[in-house]
């Protein structure tokens, strides 16, 4: 089984993501396809008259500030514009694609984060009517349902919280709360970047590979929107079962053929000594 | 079974729909709930700089042209924005609904028509390239699974043509083909008008009860969009579990109670003779 995450940022090759996506449901993986719409929302925002706003929480992680308003527009670049989108190039390809959102079937549940402390117009506040949370639960059984029946779900935030309704999750986060949830073996992030680099605007400086023990110590070189994925990378490996997270750039042709032939930045679960003592 | 298509013109009382729909869930019935998204779509469409555009078939029938900057105009307002909103009202009153359109896990599956005589910025044409087509097939595996699993589908245009990609469907008629497909027996069309009326300026005319022998009698009556319900009236009939159809009014709060109790159109299967002898 394997996470792919395809990132909402501009430039991404849906195309041809969908059909390396549709080799490996040929190949007998059961791939579950993640994505987020953060380019369309801006775009649709704008023209709506709801430009996004963005806020940094004190630890350095920026996310977008999301009001009843901004959940409409995501809502609308998510479910309505870059998932039918997605759908319809896998079912080109003859995969079985079907797309929900986390509030479909309560596919993801969270937390409303209560109050957020974050630089906010050049200022820290307390913010509290922010509508993000926190993933509690992902529904497991329905996802590996549609997988057992030869379905692949391409799921979206929003997520669904009990008491507020509707909120926004991180995309990532998403990928690999899921990916831990069924069991998953490989977790793809297909962004706008080639990995993590430890100078960001030096793509020779690509790190090409480390192990789940070390995505701490590489975290002071994740500048931005990689805080998350490598914060997403270290809950995806709470799953014992999960091998590997690659980072990898989305916007190439066979993007997910290229990662998954060592392609980007590779973080691999460690051997633990216990286990070596045992294979000798 | 119970098929209930919630229209999307001005005024549904959507909130007051998803109550009364949960109360029939909590009685046992499977619902499957399919709704349009026409008031949304022309909104949204005014201020994206995609304005609707209708066409007029010769036989008088009136519908939405549809092109591929439209139909991103249709995902926008059924799946981006009216699909979440239902799906999260019924998630307030614990039914475990989940959103779908039809080209999810080709849900359903449809033929674009070639071409269409209609009347066309006032003069006759030929129209070829409308994206807009006939309901094939219906995924009744997928719909069935769900409702036994405890989740409600709740469903939207556009459907899929393996040949052409999403094309858009009737959703009258979608809730008809689902009707027909899953052996309902019971279709409800609850839109912004009371029911059949002999005079469509006067509430007092509606006509309250017919058999489904007498819907190609009562079809002179039917003007604009009133045609396409009794045509999807007639297609559900074909089903022979299905005992009626109601058409009624979605405005007002509980709606569907009253629809249930009497309210609206009702077309009910004729007691057929053979049937009559049988039962003395």
């Amino acid at each position: 089984m394997i996470v792919i995450k395809l990132g909402g940022a501009v430039g991404i090759d849906y195309a041809s993501c969908c059909k390396n996506i549709s080799y490996l449901v040929k190949e007998g993986f059961k791939v579950v396809v993640v994505h987020g719409g953060s380019d369309i929302a801006n775009n649709l925002g704008e023209q709506l008259g709801v430009p996004p706003v963005y806020i940094t929480s004190t630890s350095g992680v920026t996310s977008r500030y999301t009001n009843s308003d901004s959940l409409d527009i995501l809502n609308l670049a998510m479910k309505g514009r870059l998932n039918p989108l997605i759908v319809e190039q896998l079912l080109k390809y003859e995969v079985k694609a079907i797309g929900l959102s986390g509030i479909d079937g309560m596919l993801i549940q969270a937390q409303k984060k209560s109050a957020i402390k974050a630089v906010f117009n050049g200022k820290t506040q307390i913010i509290r009517d922010d509508l993000t949370g926190k993933i509690t639960k992902i529904n497991s059984e329905l996802i590996t349902m549609l997988l057992d029946l030869g379905y692949i779900p391409v799921i979206s935030p929003p997520a669904y919280d009990p008491n507020y309704g509707a909120i926004n999750v991180d995309a990532d986060r998403t990928a690999a709360a899921i990916a831990q949830a069924i069991n998953a073996e490989c977790l793809l992030l297909m962004s706008n970047i080639p990995g993590l680099m430890t100078d960001c605007n030096d793509v020779e400086s690509i790190i090409h590979y480390f192990t789940h023990h070390d995505i701490e110590k590489n975290m002071k070189y994740a500048k931005g929107r990689m805080k998350l994925k490598l914060i997403a990378s270290a809950e995806a490996f709470l799953n014992q079962h999960l091998k590997k997270v690659i980072i990898a750039d989305g916007r190439q042709y066979d993007a997910i053929q290229k990662a998954l032939n060592g392609q980007g930045t590779i973080i691999e679960r460690a051997v633990e000594k216990e286990t070596r003592i045992y294979e000798q």
